[in-house]
C-alpha cells in the first residue's frame, strides 16, 4: 500500500503500526462482500447467481434460524419498561418476580452499573459456578463483560507488557487473539492441534514450543486454550485439562480458558479448568496454589445465542489482588458493560427453575436449540463425507465444522496469480457462485500446505448444504 | 509497591507498565469507598454520620432522580420481546410502527450486526446530522460506538503510533482522554482552559503549548475539543471553534469533538464542529478541504441520560480511505456495539415528530428533565456562592460545577501528612462526613496551586446542597 499519495495527516504510513499487522478474517473481505450481495439482493439483485446470502461466517444464531428463548426476553422487555409489571396476565408471575429482582438489583438499566457489574448478578454468576464445579466462586473476582471478546481483550491487555511478552495460542483459534496480540504488540506462541486424533491439544506439543519460544528469548506469561474449540469444536478430556494445568504450573504461565461454548458439546463432556485445578490443589495440596487461571464465558453462544446484547462474564482464580486492582481500573474506564447484557448473563446462569411457571418453556426451547444443532451439523458433515477430496473430523462441539479440503494445482496456480492463498481463492469462488460465505482456513491457521475452511452449522435448511456440494464438484471439475 | 512478596506469576512488577500509569479518578478510590458506605447502608450502617450515599462523583442521571423517556424504553421493550405487538392498545401506534421498522432493520436485538453497526439505524444518524447542520453526512462515515468510551478509544488507538505521539487534551479535562493516552502509551500535550473568562478555550493558547511540544519533539497528531465541557460546561462560539478548526488545519491535527454534551446547553447555543468546517469550507474553497475531524456523540447525556445502555456513534470527516478501512477492521475485533444499544442511538436521533401520538408526552418528558437540570444547576451554584472561600463560574452546560475552593494551610499539611492532594483531602473528608461524593480536581487536571471539585448536579432535592455547606463550614472552622 502506497502512502505517498496521501494529503491526509492521519495516513496509512503514520497510524498505529500494530493495528495494521492485526487480521480479523472473520469480518474481513469475504463477510464485507457478502454484505455487499446482501444489499444487491435486497434491491434487485438480478445479476447474481443466487438469491440468499449464508452467512456461515460468524457464529451468529440468531441472524440466522434460531429463536431467543422466550423467558429471557420477557424478563428483558420489563427491565426496559417497568410499567409492563402493572398489567396483569401479561407474563406469567416468574418472568413477573424476575424482573423485579434485577430491577432491584440495577436500579434502572439506563443507569452505569458497578465498572465490574452490577452485584446481585455477579452473586448469581458465583453460585452458577458453584454449582456446576462444585467449588465456592466469589461474586468480588467475577467481572461482567461486553462479551467475551472484550474480557479477552482486557485481560491480554493486562499481561502484555513489552514485545517480547509471549502468549501460547492453539492454531486453529478464533482471531480473536491474534488479532489482540497484534494490536497489544505482544508474541503469539502458536502451538497445534492435532487433526488426527479430533484436534486434541496435547501438553507435549506446548512443551516443545515452549522450549523454542525461550530459546528464542520470548517472556512467556500466558497460555490460551479454547474449550470447546473453535474452530475444531474439539472438548478437552479431564485428563488433558490436567496436563495443562500442569504445565501452566510448571512453566508458571496464566491460565486462559475461553470456555464460552460450554454447553455447545454434543459428545463427550465439558469439564471447567475451574473444576478440574480445584480438584488438584485438593489432591496435591500445595502443589497446584499459586496457579492463575481467567475462564471466560458469553451470553453469545451456547442455546442463549444472544450475541447482539454483547453479555458475558470472566472470573479470576488465583490472581494477586494488586493485579485485580489494576485490573478493575482498566475496566472503570470504559464505564461499565451493557446493563441489559448483564441481566441476560444473570438469566443464562439463573434460568427457570423446575417447578415454576416458564420452566416447561424454557426446557423446550432450549431442547429444541440442542437437538437442532445436533442434527445440523450431523447433515453438514455427512455432506463433507460425500465430497471429493473433503476430510473433516466428526462433529464434537461449538457451532462448526473445519474440514480439510484438497485444492487441485490447478487452482493453486490460479489463485497465486490473483495473490491469493488457495483457501481463500476456494471462499471466494464459492461465495461468488452461491452466497456462502465461510471462512478460509488461513483466517485461523492451519500447518503448512494444508488447507481448510470454516463453516458454522446454524443456517437453516439443506438446500444450501446441496449448493454447497455443487459448487464443490464444479470447481473440482474444473480444476482437476 | 513492592512487587518481591508476590508469588504470582502475573504481578504489579510485570503487568503491562501503561496500565499502571493509567488514571481515572471518577471511579477511583473515592467512588470505591462510597459504595462500601452503600452497601453498609443498606444492611443497617449504624456507624455512619450520613443516611444515604450521594453520587455526585459520575454524570449517571438515571441512578439519580431521572426517569427515561417513555417513548424510547416502550420500543426497547418491543424490540426485545416482539411478541408485545400482537397485543392490540398495549402502546401509542408509533411506539409499534417504530419498533417494527427497527426490527426489520435489526433482525433480531440479539444477532450480531454488522462491525460498523446497523446500516439502517446509521442512515438515521446522517439524516440527524443533515437536519442539525444543513450539510450532508454519510452513513459510510458514520460508526455506532459502546458509548463514546468506546469510539475515543478505537480513534485514539488508531492514531497512537508511538510514545512520542502527541495529543491535545483540555485541561481540566474528562479523564477518559490521559487514562487511555496512558494506555496507548502516547503523550497528553495539556492545554489550559481560562476559567477567569468561563472556561474558555483560547486558540493562542493552544497554539503556544503546540510550540513547546514541538520543541520538545514531539510529534503532534491531534487535537481534542470537548464541547460543551466536561467538567467545565463550557460552550465554545460559533468563532472559537473557527479559531480552533484553522489552527488544526494549518497544524496538520485530526480534530476530535467530544460532543456528547451537545443538548446540555443552558445559556448560550451549541454548535457543531462539523456544521462550523463546513461553512469555512464553504466560505473559503480549498483552504480547509483536507481537515480531518471525528466527532463524538452518546445516549449517556443530554435528557436521553441511558449510560446503562452503551449507546454513541462517531462520525469521520475528511478521513483518508486506507485509515477508515483500518479503524473498521480495529471494530470488527470486537464484533459489534451492543444493539440495543445501538437502536436507542437511532431513537435519540430520530425521536416522535409534532403530530404523532407520542409527541406530546415526549416534549414534556424532555422539557421538564431539561428545565430540572437548569434548576438544579442554579441551586447548587447559588450555594457555593454563599460558601467561604468558593468561586465557581455560571453553570452553562454539561452536568457539572467545578469550583475553585480555597484550603486552609493547616488542612494542606494535614493532608500531606497523610499523603494525599489537599483537594483529595477534602473531598475525602466530605465523603466521610456525609456520604456525598465528589471528585478533586486533580482528577481533571488544574494550574498548579489551585484546588476545585467537580460534582454534578443531578442529585435530587436541596437536602444534600444543605449537607455540603454544612460540612463546608465546619472543615474551614476546623482548619483556618
Ligand atoms: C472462542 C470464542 N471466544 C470468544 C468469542 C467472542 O464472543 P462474544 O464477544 O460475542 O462473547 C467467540 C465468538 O465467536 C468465540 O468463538
Ligand atoms: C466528555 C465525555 N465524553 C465521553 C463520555 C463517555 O460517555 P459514554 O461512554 O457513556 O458515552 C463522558 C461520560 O461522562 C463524558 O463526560
Amino acid at each position: 500500500m502506497s502512502t505517498s499519495s496521501s494529503r491526509k495527516a492521519l495516513n496509512i504510513g503514520n497510524i498505529n503500526p500494530h493495528l495494521l499487522k492485526a487480521q480479523y478474517a472473520v469480518r474481513g473481505e469475504l463477510a464485507q462482500r457478502s454484505e455487499v450481495y446482501r444489499q444487491q439482493l435486497a434491491t434487485g439483485g438480478d445479476e447474481l447467481s443466487f438469491d440468499t446470502v449464508i452467512s456461515a461466517n460468524i457464529g451468529n444464531p440468531q441472524q440466522l434460524d434460531q429463536q431467543p428463548i422466550t423467558f429471557f426476553r420477557q424478563v428483558l422487555s420489563i427491565l426496559e419498561y417497568p410499567a409492563l409489571l402493572e398489567k396483569e396476565g401479561l407474563f406469567p408471575e416468574d418472568v413477573r418476580e424476575r424482573a423485579r429482582v434485577l430491577l432491584k438489583e440495577v436500579g434502572s438499566v439506563g443507569a452505569y452499573s458497578q465498572s465490574q457489574g452490577c452485584l446481585g448478578i455477579r452473586r448469581s454468576v458465583a453460585e452458577f459456578i458453584e454449582a456446576r464445579d462444585g467449588y465456592p466462586a466469589d461474586p468480588r473476582d467475577i467481572f461482567l463483560t461486553a462479551g467475551a471478546s472484550s474480557g479477552v481483550n482486557t485481560i491480554l491487555n493486562t499481561i502484555c507488557s513489552h514485545p517480547a511478552t509471549g502468549v501460547l495460542i492453539p492454531i486453529p483459534q478464533y482471531p480473536l487473539y491474534t488479532a489482540t496480540l497484534a494490536l497489544t504488540n505482544a508474541t503469539p506462541v502458536p502451538y497445534f492441534l492435532d487433526e488426527a486424533t479430533a484436534w486434541s491439544t496435547d501438553a507435549e506439543q506446548i512443551r516443545s514450543e515452549i522450549s523454542k519460544a525461550k530459546a528464542a528469548g520470548t517472556d512467556l506469561k500466558c497460555l490460551v486454550v479454547i474449550n470447546p474449540g473453535n474452530p475444531t469444536g474439539a472438548t478437552l478430556t479431564e485428563s488433558g485439562i490436567e496436563a495443562v494445568i500442569a504445565l501452566a504450573a510448571e512453566e508458571r504461565l496464566v491460565i486462559m480458558a475461553d470456555e464460552v461454548y460450554q454447553t455447545n458439546v454434543y459428545s463427550g463432556e465439558f469439564h471447567s479448568f475451574k473444576k478440574v485445578l480445584r480438584n488438584m490443589q485438593k489432591a496435591s495440596p500445595g502443589v497446584y496454589d499459586e496457579v492463575e487461571l481467567v475462564s471466560f464465558h458469553s451470553v453469545s453462544k451456547g442455546m442463549v445465542g444472544e450475541c447482539g446484547h454483547r453479555g458475558g462474564y470472566f472470573e479470576l482464580v488465583g490472581f494477586d489482588p494488586e493485579v485485580q486492582a489494576q485490573i478493575y481500573k482498566l475496566v472503570s474506564i470504559f464505564l461499565c458493560p451493557p446493563v441489559i447484557g448483564q441481566c441476560l448473563v444473570g438469566l443464562m446462569v439463573n434460568p427457570p427453575a423446575p417447578g415454576s411457571p416458564s420452566y416447561e418453556l424454557y426446557q423446550k426451547e432450549y431442547n429444541s436449540i440442542f437437538e437442532g444443532l445436533k442434527l445440523r451439523s450431523r447433515a453438514l458433515y455427512d455432506a463433507f463425507l460425500r465430497m471429493e477430496g473433503v476430510k473433516c473430523q466428526d462433529p464434537l462441539g461449538a457451532m462448526y465444522l473445519f474440514p480439510t479440503i484438497t485444492i487441485p494445482t490447478a487452482a493453486v496456480e490460479k489463485a497465486q496469480e490473483e495473490g491469493r492463498r488457495p483457501d481463500e481463492f476456494y471462499c471466494l469462488r464459492l461465495l461468488e457462485a452461491t452466497g456462502i460465505c465461510v471462512i478460509p482456513g488461513s483466517g485461523f491457521g492451519q500447518r503448512e500446505g494444508e488447507w481448510h475452511f470454516r463453516t458454522t452449522f446454524l443456517a437453516p435448511g439443506v438446500d444450501w448444504v446441496g449448493r454447497l456440494e455443487k459448487f464443490h464438484e464444479g470447481f473440482m471439475n474444473e480444476y482437476r
